[in-house]
């Protein structure tokens, strides 16, 4: 381990996390309200401290592929506890878990939270929780690989480590290019989004918010009545839910005209089941009371399948009362997930994928013994240490659920609650069913559960290998 | 394909079903019951068909390893659907397909019923209903193997196919000779529980039932009142499911005095969570109304754990009624199963260990990419082949997992029904939870569904595989 580049990259972290602060203290100054003074004051703290330790360049920057878990792992929860400062000092939200809580939920941009209502909440509070997905979404050390050398060539480790997906494609030879490309793509899409919210008629505030939440995939709501908005602005952040469930090296590919490479294998099958996942569910739901018709039922049906395949865990309607057939499908669409590469989460498309083009290959080699068969994506054949590492993943994946579950079932819920609850929060979703349905939140649970809740977050964001290694004494061996 | 050879096969099969019936052709005849003609009349068919089609001998006794899947799956499926025809046509059970799901259930040892009650059911009837198990729970094929020899040095594909577990180690080199071994020890098992339960003061009739539904880890009571027995008898069941579920290879090392071979590494985990699982579900329920004290807790908490454990199914109380923890740990103890090699269900003890086993392994290689590790059980280095199709059998397991809930949820019923009804027929347990749990039954369902829970059934008795490949158009390329 190289612990004097850890604490290094730790410190730039800070620095990023001060920066980062002010936004909600740009918006308590617009709102005059009175925690403007306890952000200014958490940002400058985190900046005082960040140049510090920075100021203690280390000699040796290499990095191995464990050091990049390491270091990624452990920057996430410094990130996490310093973001619930503000909600825990402001007394916002009094006791630290639950603050803490919500800044995971924030940063991993699962987007579950503990209020029982946003009523009375101050508008800087709700700017930083919405903010943290943004943030959380693309990743916070890409952000800092997009602006400064980290560890010269070697923080490629740092990207796979931080990134969605089986593998990361590096769109150019260089990290740092990469990153800024992935950035500026997303801003962009950001920033589209918002204008078109605006156009739509939604207050200036609010459209900030849904875009950042949307971006990342998020799901923390801003007001207090769920999503009051106009149809079309719930069928722009349907639209735009699917499109950061994409894989952002495929719009670097449309943008260079590769429409061909592009158009991958992984977005083909995410494009099936979205139009599947729509119809099945509409033509299930459309004669329930709630909706008016099938227009309306498709306008829903189309944004919770959005929200759940994307991760982002916004809801227009309590999809908690939809028949069994839409129930079950939306829990599979949320054990699914979006793309590789995208700021969603949940298992992936790709990993899926290969999981199952694995098993087929495996079949015909049982009937055939003699016959050779090569795994291929778009074409090319897998690596055979992706495919291992999917199987890994898959069997990290039901280990971290099956303790999940036990740590949950001592609070005395229902099944259906905690099995969807760990879903919810290992794929980064939001919203589950039974009690921590779209219309409740998370804080039936116990303290213990909630700090299982916290790692099953941070683990699903991370892709479990950081979060996992961390805690796996080989890793500590020399 | 080897046609012939399959033909010759199923013939053989249909000669043993029709020696089977003898046993509730007798009961019937103990107990003067008019149904005696209608099994004499089903042995009789059997047997002719069965010897006339065996008449054409196959010059090409060859068979592959493709063959020996295929073989294994259409004999299941004859086997259940001639099984079926007593209840059918003595119209015991009005419906085929209600008739064809309590055969596959006796047969694949699953224990799931769709009878409301037993009030009225003849005993051949309830005879024929447990005797099924008892075949079923060691396979058939391996029972003809243990008599005739069927395909020269081949017929390892048929055991390697109808065995459960990952692989099946050879006790001795001749196929013919390990089988008669296994049904040895099987028997006298099956006779010594019934020997205890008779000392236990249980009728006689009662005591035959329960002993074979104990060995196959069945799970079919014959008693209206559920298991109205004696707490000595109760506690001899207890022993038994649990050493039904142990690997028979480890009792045919226990007799050659080999014991530190015979205690495997399988063994040692299968005794530890037994032990883990009985400890917290006694402290977990021992303050229950339905309890009188922990004694009572205990005995009742072992039997259950050793019921879904083993997946055999009895139940004395309603573990639907449990607190949250026992349901959970209980659902996953369903999950785990029991041993390679037995005649318990289940994703199998060994195969989880293998599973996880290789995800130690890889997580190592994450952080230290240079060091070379092999996969060991026992001491012995794991064949790559075995690894491999433990993932792939994982991979199956899931996919057949999210296509049968999908089916079940057209339904209505709830989540926890659904996904437990799954987990009890995919694993061969017998009982879930809510609908389906002790003291309710299968009949919930359509008939639809029904047949997915077939397909379950039979596709978890025989290792997803056979049943799975059956429906590959690879296995019938040439």
């Amino acid at each position: 381990m190289n612990f004097r580049m850890t604490g290094y990259i730790l410190g730039l972290l800070l620095i990023f996390e001060g920066a980062f602060m002010a936004v909600p203290t740009l918006t308590a100054a617009v709102y005059r309200e009175p925690q403007i003074r306890l952000f200014a004051l958490i940002a400058l703290c985190c900046l005082a401290a960040g140049f510090i330790i920075t100021r203690f360049k280390p000699q040796n920057k290499s990095l191995f592929a464990r050091d990049g878990f390491v270091i990624v792992a452990l920057s996430w929860i410094v990130l996490s506890v310093i973001g619930a400062l503000p909600f825990y000092i402001s007394g916002c939200i009094p006791r630290f878990v639950d603050a803490l809580f919500e800044s995971v939920s924030g940063f991993t941009t699962t987007g579950a939270s503990i209020l029982h209502t946003l009523e009375g909440m101050p508008k800087c509070m709700l700017m930083w929780r919405s903010f943290t997905h943004w943030v959380g979404g693309m990743g916070v050390l890409v952000f800092i690989m997009a602006l400064l050398p980290i560890a010269g060539g070697q923080n490629m480790y740092l990207m796979k480590a931080e990134s969605p997906g089986p593998s990361v494609s590096k769109l150019v030879p260089r990290v740092k290019k990469t990153a800024m490309l992935l950035y500026v793509i997303y801003f962009v899409m950001t920033v589209i989004e918002f204008v078109l919210l605006l156009i739509g008629g939604m207050p200036i505030f609010d459209a900030i918010n849904i875009a950042v939440a949307t971006a990342g995939t998020g799901g923390f709501s801003c007001d207090p009545a769920g999503m009051p908005y106009s149809p079309f602005c719930i069928n722009v952040i349907t639209v735009f839910m699917f499109l950061f469930g994409v894989n952002f090296t495929c719009y670097y590919l449309f943008i260079l005209r590769k429409f061909k490479e592009g158009f991958t294998e992984e977005l083909k099958v995410y494009l099936g089941i979205i139009v599947f996942a729509i119809v099945t569910v509409t033509l299930d739901i459309r004669h329930l009371p709630m909706f008016s018709g099938t227009g309306e039922a498709l306008m829903h049906g189309a944004f919770t399948v959005g929200s759940l395949l994307s991760s982002t865990g916004f809801a227009t309607v309590d999809f908690n009362l939809f028949p069994e057939y839409s129930r079950t499908l939306l829990v599979m669409l949320m054990f699914v997930g979006a793309c590789a590469g995208s700021t969603g989460g949940g298992i992936k498309v790709s990993r899926c994928i290969i999981f199952f083009k694995h098993m087929h290959n495996e079949l015909g080699i049982m009937t055939h013994p003699r016959q050779v068969r090569t795994l291929k994506m778009d074409g090319h054949p897998v690596d055979q240490e992706v495919t291992r590492s999917v199987s890994v993943y898959f069997a990290c994946y039901i280990l971290i659920y099956v303790v999940s579950m036990i740590v949950l079932s001592f609070d005395q819920l229902d099944l259906t609650t905690n099995f969807t609850a760990v879903v919810a929060t290992l794929d980064n979703i939001g919203p589950g069913l039974n009690m921590v349905g779209p219309t409740s939140n998370f804080d039936v649970f116990s303290t213990g559960s909630k700090c299982m809740l916290i790692f099953d977050m941070l683990a699903g964001r991370l892709e479990l290998f950081p979060i996992v290694l961390l805690l796996t004494p080989a890793t500590w061996k020399k």
